[in-house]
């Protein structure tokens, strides 16, 4: 595995001031997992009456506790709920043994903290196809228990990294009609799957008072909106996970259909999923890509995504290269609708190319002026309907392949 | 763009010694178009009563040669025709004036060799978006005419090269009951489009006696199995293009069905499909990946593509390391079927993993020793049902990042 020396670039000034989200309590511990000399296993417990929604990869070879987590999420219980989080292996294509160790945690988590075990939810991320030594896990499970403290959120965040540079948080607050609620959450990735060793995983808490049902329906529609609109390598993760449980402590209720909290939600949503691809293995540059004008939203998001995955956008973004033509050419293969001569596309809001040819305007060197930010706007109008997306995603450069490559796992 | 010093280790030894295949007859020419000090166009010319058949690049921004291509090729001829190549600039997206280009140069070919304008084809590969200066070209036409000889097949293999580090040429013969006839082609290519120059050409000739219909059939057919099934780097070209003449001089007569000369016609297109992907930008392996047993032959082909495909993979190969988790997470993201207990991993003969988990006698060491060799064949069996691919592909390596990345275009 590559030695991760620097922060990105990229990273956020800080890790925010994270609130105390009344009814969650985190714990952290160093499990010898696979890392040594840092923490690799967390435990958030949810008090009784709290709701859980989560939305999971849809790898057709997914890990062991995600399909647990598929196959308890959409259960109703006023038991509250554990999520319980390793790093260091991702207990994925380990056959019958990962359902096993799964089973093995989710008991150990039940008797310790007296939630059945369908009530306890897992995630592990990092190396693949290796057994999940889980006794090094459930050995921690009653010091765990015992740390549980409202304000360790961010030592929580931290236990989950693998190849991170730098822990991932955010939060919110929103006023309702009935009162103030909280939101607050952490995640971890650095490539839609990593040196072995990485996924994307998120956890989300909030003190409002939301039913599972309607917590699910916000969770997957706003995760279709904001994690899976980042890209780093086109690589989907046999682990990705994100869980969210809502401990109604602060008596406000919430719906599906409550903008203001679904905004906030989408917010904090979004700013980690930045955080993930600010965060992307060798990323120099934050390049949002915005599809306008497409025949329908699925025809943007396909566009979106070509651009965002081709390797000769990316390297050219990386070589500040202003090199508009590898662009129409993402366009052009992505398999969606496009015409060359209604097709225009936009460099910040420099106008590059249109009518099917470079626009008369444009200079070289003001596009390659644009090109030297560390945040790079792509905007692109197809020129036939009203479909539109946008997608976040990073360069790619040498420091990927430094990462992938250059290192045995 | 990128200075290419030096050959790919991948490349063949020598190139071939094209037969003279009658009927058809070459020139190439340095017109100056981009580059320097080079021969950059190249004429071929097929007698009256030669048949034509073609398959192109499906991108909706394709160049403005593929679309005048494509409205042609679909004519019955006995006139003969021509086919005009360029290298330095792909005349793509460039509007309503590359059309014109494409005009002129036909026009200019049919005066010069008496041909109808509707049976010259035209091939553009290089930089996207700049006017294609055809002018230069037209200059030439008169001295391609002159210089034509049927013997000058490689120069013209060399003329049509970009980011090419070796010029890529293959050729056969079939003996049928009417006789023997010759194949012989070249090609061009080193990225399914490269920095800012590069796409896939491909040209080849034959003088077995063949109607058009039954020609393209082949073509296509044949197509799908051999240049259809490589990737350097999942982006397509806007100018790809496969052009194939049948001069019939030798008398002999084949039809679609004729197995023995598909036979042979599949191994000369495999054979230059493979050099282009041992000339793949930056490469350093040759990798085959097959795919059997899936639920159908497209589910194959979207499952080793997504393998070829996968940053992650690349770069593990070109790690050397024999990183199966990796494929497993590819085979899982790809979208087609896929069970994780009944899948199966071999490198070369050395079976990896199966039943869901790493294989009992698997060693990493003998794994590691097979990643070492210049040429690695990952198989997959899924073993859902009996579909079957092959497709090849290269690593993905620092040298890949230099050429796309390090230099402006």
């Amino acid at each position: 595995m590559a030695k991760i020396t620097s922060v990105s670039p990229l990273a956020p000034a800080a890790f925010p001031d994270l609130p105390v989200i009344d009814g969650v309590r985190f714990a952290s511990a160093a499990a010898g997992v696979r890392y040594e000399g840092r923490t690799d296993v967390m435990l958030a417990l949810l008090a009784p009456g709290s709701t859980v929604a989560g939305v999971f990869t849809r790898s057709a070879t997914r890990s062991a506790s995600v399909l647990d987590c598929q196959a308890k999420i959409g259960a109703d219980s006023d038991d509250g709920a554990a999520i319980l989080v390793n790093s260091g292996n991702s207990n994925a294509f380990t056959g019958k043994a990962g359902d096993g160790s799964v089973a093995a945690i989710c008991d150990a988590v039940a008797a310790a903290t007296g939630l059945p075990a369908a009530r306890v939810f897992t995630s592990s991320t990092g190396v693949i196809g290796e057994r999940l030594p889980h006794d090094r896990i459930t050995a921690k499970i009653d010091a765990l228990v015992a740390d549980l403290d409202a304000a360790k959120a961010p030592e929580a965040a931290r236990a989950i990294m693998t190849t991170d540079t730098f822990p991932k948080g955010a939060c919110t607050t929103v006023s309702l009609p009935g009162g103030g609620v909280k939101i607050a959450g952490f995640a971890k990735g650095s490539g839609m799957i990593a040196p072995d060793m990485a996924t994307m995983l998120v956890y989300v808490f909030t003190d409002a008072k939301i039913a599972r049902a309607d917590l699910q329906t916000l969770v997957g529609g706003i995760n279709d909106r904001t994690f899976n609109c980042i890209t780093v390598d086109s690589d989907t993760s046999t682990s990705d996970t994100l869980l969210m449980g809502a401990t109604g402590t602060s008596g406000v209720e919430v719906t599906a259909e409550d903008g203001a909290f679904a905004d906030a939600l989408e917010g904090l949503f979004r700013d980690l999923a930045h955080q993930v691809v600010r965060d992307g293995e060798g990323a120099t540059k934050f390049v949002t890509v915005k599809v306008t004008g497409a025949a329908s939203d699925a025809d943007a998001r396909t566009h979106a995504l070509a651009i965002a995955n081709s390797p000769l956008v990316k390297t050219a973004v990386a070589g500040e290269d202003p090199n508009w033509g590898r662009i129409v050419m993402a366009i052009g293969k992505s398999g969606a609708a496009a015409d060359r001569d209604s097709l225009s596309i936009r460099f910040g809001d420099l106008l590059v190319a249109e009518n099917g040819w470079v626009a008369p305007g444009y200079r070289e060197e003001d596009g390659a002026a644009l090109m030297k930010r560390p945040e790079i706007d792509i905007s692109v109008d197809i020129g036939l309907g009203t479909g539109s997306a946008t997608v976040w995603t990073c360069d790619l450069t040498h420091g990927y392949i430094s990462i992938n490559a250059d290192y045995r796992s």
